[in-house]
């Protein structure tokens, strides 16, 4: 049987990484008067994923983070595996 | 005395909004042989920010999510807010 899963992925920059983006719309707040520092600006990637078994949907999630949605150079990347409800998504 | 937060912030398109980039990569994870459908592409924002309480922490992203990060017309967001450690950021 295949289950059936929802899975977010957030990706950013490594630490040690500049992030001139952020730079700007840290500048900006700060100039609007928020009180923020250190903004730092990522990617959220969601989708579903059929596998065979919780482990299969990890490595599947793996792999196609490693190797398509990053740049292992200057990205790291977490993610969440939620069992999918029936087919809903919000 | 001043606390500080550390925010994420999760943007993603509303749902009845077409993400043409999405369904490209869906197309071609699907290609690769990934079984996944649905991919939406968001963005993915965190930052230290200093208020008075939660309370006011909590107002502050409010309303920097709706009027600079996000546009309420396509986009929502939901967001983490948790007590910062002294300073470190991993």
């Amino acid at each position: 049987m295949r289950l059936s899963f929802h899975v977010r992925v957030y990706i950013t920059l490594r630490p040690s990484v500049l992030d001139p983006a952020g730079a700007a719309v840290t500048r900006n707040l700060q100039h609007l008067g928020y009180g923020v520092a250190e903004v730092r600006i990522g990617k959220y990637v969601e989708f579903t994923l059929e596998a065979m078994s919780e482990t299969d949907a990890t490595a599947q999630v793996e792999a196609l983070c490693d190797q398509v949605l990053t740049n292992p150079v200057v990205e790291t990347y977490r993610y969440d595996l939620l069992p999918a409800p029936v087919s809903a998504q919000s």
